[in-house]
């Protein structure tokens, strides 16, 4: 049983990172190549010539076709052979590469891991902040040598802020606030609430206002692996209330894990924000000072997957503050016995 | 069963390499250390002192004996012990090194894989042009990581030259040209005639001469791992056939790919000629050129063994262009049944 | 079953070594970290955080407790949490961490692989030199890749100081000096006496006096994995004996292996000697000079473990000279067997 999701969709690259040249990136454990025909649109294929297997993505372009650097076999940007390496042969149209469905939606390329025929762009997980008109989203990229779980642990427990963050976005009201959190089908919420409080520098300078103000965090898990996590602060008195809350200054952290192999995976990471969207100077100090933010938890990550490898007695043990990780997992572990369910039915 | 065949030459170096000072290299997977006696004839040994297994290629020659450098145990070239470490213990001849079969021809050192009384150099593959008086010959030693056998597909398939070679000896004349193949015992010939065509720059410098040529490459697997590949060009109506084609110049690139474990190899490759044979500067530019179309291969190949191990779900196949390599696999793969069948008998 | 013995205890570290900082070394294949209290009592935990395995070592010390750098779970010096993630939660007691036995002698840190209870400083080895008020002892410590038991074996034959330390310490009459051992108890005995030699450079110098020397060299193992070589020289006619020989300058060479796990080991080293005690000088050259004599074992060490990993054909071969380490080996087999079998007793 995989640690994955089957018949999900998992993000296979920033909108920005796919181009015409092929870009490698095993996604699940598959070896996969990704570009854009010159309508843009984007093909995923197999990472291996259906010939020799050299990686495609070591192939040259021809039109919207990929021609194997090895022996040039040419492929379409269906999969299908189009010409073989000896000119003179006959095209067998047998010949072909898998490919895999694609959607490109809220800033991010998406490839569906499962039954082709089932994959449906309207189960793409729903990041809205990441493309709504009145927000602005920027983010990057992370390979992490960590199994996704434990970026996704990571990211529903902000308790983690005080000690791993300490020198940059912790505070010790988080600690204090009690947490609420729910299951609600294939998503988890988790909510703190922290009324009356003084805002964090980086806060105070978004509201660029005096006076007390009621801070969020509200951890919301969306299946197969996605975390957004709706931050922001309103003046004391303004009405917010953890329903509801555009009365000051919002951000949303959008994270989406994406499994490379069991015990590494690609980070998706950006932050949507309601407030200042042309400051273009903003988004890019924010993004340089998240790139210190994302070293510190790197480091913890990987050291604690390298932990669970030297302790194989050892197993992880949840508190009451793990509660939005527990439940998320709950939810995978779900999703993966159905996903696993229906490729057995699948293949009988 | 492994990808080798029992009871069979293969070549642990070139003659240039062997010397005084011994040379460690594992040979279808079993560590051997190699040197020249006082009288220049070459001892292979396992690399390791039947005392405390301590690599003997670190050991201290003395006359044309090998000390261990541990404990000082001294083995003679014959492999069986002359000195205790204490010099004042009893020698015990049945203290002793396995020593393996050692010939030298056409300027290689050979080592017998195998059982020892079935050495017999006249089993040696006739890479005749190696040793011809009337020819020169030289090349060079790679270490590849990959299974030998993509090296010799790679060889016996000379298409790939107009994509991975694409800026040094590609022609798309190559593509064109028909290929015939046929397999003679334990030799598989591949030859693309073409008549009348414009010499690439190569020959028409080493032809010296203006007008279309006739030029041809005949390549010729010898089990149990070696790649003979015929090359040259004549002037149109010299007379030269696929069978005679002396009338022109002529070299042949001799390969002979040894494994060292299932998914590397060494390889060493030359180039012998009978032109321009006392022109040592001829043979030092193509040595250098050589050098970077190897580069090339190793790349390509190393990527394609990677791609492999990648995509275990995923076997190679086979096209016309492939004739060459899959016949030559069939005569590994018959060797190779029959190798452990003899192996199976020589132990019952 | 396991290469090292059940309890028993081994070497953690120089006394040097651990400090108020946490320091990670694996022990006999356990993660484990250690750290000094602030009354400088050692601690010694599994170096795992019992909430998410997080190393315990990469945590911040508060008093004497240690709380981990990822949810800030405080882990008292017992092993015992402490305070909980979330401060407002109540303190499960049941949350702890390993903690191991540790005792404090001869300068070095000592840890108890096995049933705590059975955990009794008595039963530490007697490397007496190390903490005598007439002798002073200083060392170093090295990471070796191979297992533990080569260094044995090294130390309990030092006829390879001939070739292995050929440039330094080597000297001929040691191969042609008789050999005695013998087991008592636990302990191994390998003895060489040289009677009238003339000293070599480093004794000489110790001596301080012309004239031919006695010299001895004794080594002595004591499970689970001390080697103490007792070396020195006097002068013919002083009365030295094998059993007795305080007559002229006498050095103790005391050596601790602690496995790291199969193929790697801890080695702690260090030299005693009972002259010229205040000399600090005389210390720091020996030390560095003995830094190059390590190299060459260190080298030798790590080829002979690759080579036993090459050859898996192959086994080690013991003669004569080899008898100190084939009887200590007897002695290791016997307690590995011994604590396997009590180890089940416990589980039982």
């Amino acid at each position: 049983m995989s640690t994955w999701i089957n018949n999900s969709w998992y993000v296979a690259g920033w909108d920005s990172e796919i181009d015409q040249a092929p870009v490698a990136r095993t996604i699940c454990g598959v070896p996969m190549m990704f570009y854009r025909r010159l309508d843009r649109s984007v093909v995923a294929m197999r990472d291996a010539c259906p010939h020799r297997l050299l990686p495609l993505s070591m192939g040259l372009r021809e039109g919207d076709s990929i021609r194997c650097r090895y022996h040039g076999l040419k492929i379409g940007s269906d999969g299908v052979a189009e010409e073989m390496p000896l000119k003179t042969d006959a095209v067998n149209k047998r010949i072909c590469t898998e490919t895999f469905a694609v959607a490109e939606k809220h800033r991010f390329v998406w490839v569906w891991i499962g039954e082709k025929e089932k994959a449906d762009p309207a189960l793409i997980p729903d990041l809205w902040p990441c493309s709504r008109e009145d927000w602005t989203f920027d983010g990057g990229y992370y390979h992490i040598k960590c199994d996704y779980r434990l970026m996704i642990d990571n990211l529903m427990d902000l308790t983690h802020e005080t000690y791993v963050h300490a020198g940059s976005i912790g505070q010790p009201e988080i600690m204090e606030a009690p947490l609420e959190s729910s299951v609600d089908g294939n998503n988890v919420y988790l909510s703190r609430w922290m009324p009356g409080i003084d805002a964090p520098p980086f806060w105070r300078g978004a509201l660029k206002k005096e006076g007390l103000v009621d801070r969020w965090q509200i951890c919301r898990f969306l299946a197969p692996s996605a975390v957004m996590i709706d931050v922001g602060v309103a003046p004391v008195g303004a009405g917010a209330t953890i329903e509801n809350h555009d009365q000051g200054v919002r951000g949303m952290v959008v994270d989406f894990m994406t499994p490379e192999t069991e015990n590494t995976h690609h980070y998706f990471w950006g932050m949507a924000r309601n407030f200042d969207i042309e400051d273009k100077g903003f988004t890019a100090r924010f993004k340089r000072q998240q790139g210190g933010v994302f070293a510190e938890d790197k480091e913890i990550l990987e050291a604690q997957q390298a932990a669970i490898i030297a302790n194989p007695d050892l197993r992880l043990n949840a508190y009451n503050i793990d509660q939005g990780g527990v439940r998320a997992r709950q939810v995978i572990n779900r999703l993966i016995r159905e996903g696993t369910a229906m490729e057995q039915e699948a293949k009988a």
